[in-house]
């Protein structure tokens, strides 16, 4: 189906001083749906011929079906469709070549392969040969691997194609140079995490500077699920050198000229700080899920309480005050001030609010259940029928509206258990639940530095539940500049109890946090999904276990 | 660290009138719980060798870990403890050669190993070569492949060793006789599913009996979260034919004796019928996850329908009448004959049971939405708080007494979102999450055939959820005679809608259930874990977007 396409001999015929001008298609695909990324795909090179004068497009890796598709790669259907658009793209525009990601299908094998599409033919079509299968990836279990590289002659020049993973190992780009290319191009998909983009950057212009090649990287962007896409596609010249650089997470199409195979220095957008890269993530996030999903808007329960506070702000930032709802749900442990802070929070956003106290409807489990609790001592039941009875409001309002139910937990809630699975737990989108406590309060003074949301007695006060009397976190839990640093050891880097112990953490509070997050695989298996932002959420990402005697908490 | 053996060079050696006794340990652990595991082996490895007079023990995939360990596996103090602990069974036992699976780690990599140790030494290690990364397995997540053959020789005989997915695929048999080997020895952790025992003995036999060499195949047995494995441990001889096979779904040590080489014909426990070990396989989930996860029993909601009457009959059968509750929780749509039945299936299975009625909490929470619903329609939100409610009352009990809550939704409900997140969907375990509503009936049948336990009217009359008035399913789903064969095409078989169309089923039909498949991946991503009995269940084998453009259900 595909045409092959040999690699040339040497590269001294190319003409050195030719003018090339490529375009970077930093794009949002929305998974799936192959007809409207092929005409997304379409608009783009258009605009890139017309407006830009490029002569060549890039697009991110697995243009075609998004990024990940996951176990719609299954269906022969999907494939077949996959396939067929890519032909009729071809087709469709003429006066510029387009480079694309498509899933290709030949024989019972499958490879993630990118295809350069000019004059309604492939002239080139090249198959991913370092497939992820870590982390949020599981490529192997889709895909084969390629075995070698394709090299294109366009404009007198010889262009390497290679995909993503393939540039952060070592030997691929070697081998495009041997087969004679002088440029690549690299399709991607490479997900955000809180310092990925300089990760990435400085791997990929190292590996570049080494080879003494230059490179076109082009990211998709956009939020899938759990994973965000920044883009913050960029080029870099034989040197090593960063000489363009895409917005983040913003859609975006540019174009860099090259002179006699380099890139021409042009706008390098300057990249945002780890803190206010993060909520764009998260704003991001929230967006693309409400927008891809359909829904129309999001509603979230209103404590007073910094988590939902910064939800909140999320959530206008993403959508628009108009697109949200609160709703306070005070018990008869709700503080005034918690009440007054979270009217304030709505009214300096502008969101609509309504006030639905929880009582009568815990009165009346109480009473259902008096008969046969008579006599037990009060536990965390009595706390999760509260939280359960705000689950059950939030929900209505959610069937009812047909809008999003945004969750408020926080990474460190999640880890340790902290939270009331079907109370407040119950949400279609978990916005923060890779976001540590210590985190959300830095997140909700960036917020507060650009205009004032969030009040500041929500950000000073002792962080606390609120489902009995008096109660703050730190009565069950060590501090949140214990507990956090402590998780981050455990659950994104792996470390041994010992190890742990060995940093300078007392016994105590490594024994009890490490115990509570391996307690509560349970509740993380039923939370909603959430935005990634760490470079191990729950999830995809930390595949555990429920069932486990692993006595790794007793050092 | 490990001692390399190096294969002979020929098998004219071997002594082939010598006596040889291999015991297979069809056993259960725990996985994560190294200690404990290593402990087990020991038991098993004495007891074949004073009451068996085995010299030599075959133990299951992993077995030193548990299989599978998910992520466990990344920690580096846990595969340091498996490590160690794999010399520490070394000393432990003499007398018998062991045969042990565990994962090997050399330098930075890691593999899926078994080792063979003999006095006091591993006298041989194999590396497994064929890594599966498909349906439920993620190998390739964990594991680097082997790269060769290990063959031993273990008084005067030489075995080979390979574990599991290597003696499905072709060529590792052979290379093994390449090797010398003249009997092989499998160490498994292969998960049932319907039928599977079948197809497993089939591609066995038949690989064994194109390359004329005996095998001993050794499968682990118990659940774990949602994998069921059901033992039934065999041994093939040359030509063949299964001269010995262990029961299905229970531990068991056998011994077999060989004879010069060749295994001498014992006893073969016949194989379950398909529906008797897809009840046993059920009760066996449920018994393990309740017991693994150490909860005091089980409770579930009991509303006079066949899902949940299976379910109580399931949890009897796996914890007995005694660690068993039953709860009816009648709204004013629950019919007396609901109530009447619920009460009579309590009473044949001798389960205690309450009868706590809902109206309470839903007149509570209809009162606290007046002012906000008030002028709108009533839609599925006032059946969701119904079912919400009844979630909230049975998750207070099972929070209170330690017991786990039992969901009692089946697959054909599952797959099209007739169930209510935080309501029904409620619970720690939903053993018949993997069971379609037919199978639900046939498996009711065959339970009352053993003895009556569920109501004749309970099989008979037409399912309803019972949360409006006169409601029942075929109101909303096409007849379940119709949506499961559709179900099944489309999520297990992957079948498109034109294939499914093309097989006979109306397109209205196809329509209706393919998109509410498509429609409540999120539903599915925040349900209980439940037992995998069909060939793909949702969970880890059906890795779904929910974020989907695709329109698979619009032909």
């Amino acid at each position: 189906m595909v045409v092959a396409f040999s690699a040339p001999i040497a590269n001294y015929f190319s003409f050195h001083q030719m003018l090339l001008k490529i375009a970077l298609a930093q794009t949002n695909f929305l998974v799936g749906d192959i007809a409207a990324n092929i005409d997304t795909m379409v608009k783009a090179a258009i605009h890139a011929r017309d407006d830009l004068g490029a002569e060549l497009i890039v697009f991110p890796e697995l243009t075609v079906t998004g990024y990940p598709a996951e176990d719609l790669l299954f269906r022969a259907d999907f494939i077949t469709e996959a396939n067929n658009a890519l032909y009729q793209l071809a087709d469709r525009v003429d006066g510029i070549a387009l480079v694309v990601g498509f899933p290709e299908r030949d024989g019972d094998k499958l490879y993630n392969s990118a295809a350069v599409l000019h004059q309604g033919a492939i002239i080139a079509c090249y198959r991913k040969r370092a497939l992820p299968n870590y982390g949020v990836f599981d490529e192997q279990r889709y895909f084969t691997a390629g075995t070698s590289p394709c090299v294109f002659e366009f404009n007198g020049l010889f262009i390497g194609l290679t995909i993503c993973e393939d540039v952060w190992k070592h030997g691929i780009i070697e081998d495009n140079q041997l087969a004679g290319a002088e440029l690549l191009l690299t399709l991607n998909a490479s997900p955000f995490n809180s310092g990925k983009i300089y990760q990435r950057e400085a791997i990929i212009c190292s590996q570049v500077k080494a080879a003494q090649i230059p490179l076109v990287y082009v990211n998709q962007v956009g939020g899938q699920d759990e994973l965000i896409f920044d883009g913050a596609s960029f080029v870099v010249d034989a040197d090593g050198e960063i000489v363009f650089r895409a917005e983040e997470f913003k859609e975006q199409i540019s174009v860099v000229e090259f002179k006699g195979g380099q890139p021409i220095k042009t706008s390098c957008t300057p990249l945002y700080n780890e803190i206010s890269s993060e909520y764009q993530a998260l704003v991001l996030g929230i967006k693309d899920y409400v927008r891809k999903n359909g829904f129309q808007g999001a509603l979230l329960g209103l404590s007073g309480g910094i988590d939902s506070a910064l939800v909140l702000a999320l959530a206008v930032d993403a959508l628009g005050a108009d697109k949200v709802e609160a709703v306070l749900l005070p018990s008869r442990y709700t503080q005034d001030m918690s009440n007054e802070d979270a009217i304030l929070e709505a009214e300096l956003l502008g969101v609509q609010y309504h006030t639905i106290p929880i009582e009568p409807a815990v009165h009346a489990f109480t009473g259902m259940l008096a008969d046969i609790f008579a006599g037990a001592k009060k536990d965390a039941t009595e706390e999760n029928i509260q939280a359960r009875c705000r689950g059950v409001v939030l929900m209505a309002l959610s069937n009812k509206q047909g809008k999003l139910l945004l969750t408020t937990g926080n990474k460190s809630e999640m880890s340790v258990g902290y939270a009331t699975l079907y109370g407040d737990m119950s949400g279609g989108f978990a916005p923060i639940k890779d976001v540590p406590k210590l985190l959300v309060y830095q997140l909700a003074c960036y917020r507060n530095s650009l205009s004032p949301v969030i009040p500041e007695r929500v950000i000073t006060r002792p962080p606390s539940a609120e489902l009995a009397p008096d109660q703050i976190d730190a009565d069950s839990l060590p501090p949140y500049d214990i507990l956090d640093p402590i998780l981050e050891r455990y659950i994104e880097k792996d470390q041994s109890f010992d190890q742990i112990i060995a940093a300078g953490f007392r016994r105590e509070d490594v024994v009890r946090a490490i115990s509570l997050v391996d307690r509560n695989e349970y509740k993380r298996r039923q939370s909603p999904p959430g935005i990634r932002i760490t470079s191990r959420a729950f999830g995809r990402d930390r595949r555990y276990p429920i069932t486990s005697g692993y006595k790794g908490s007793k050092g």
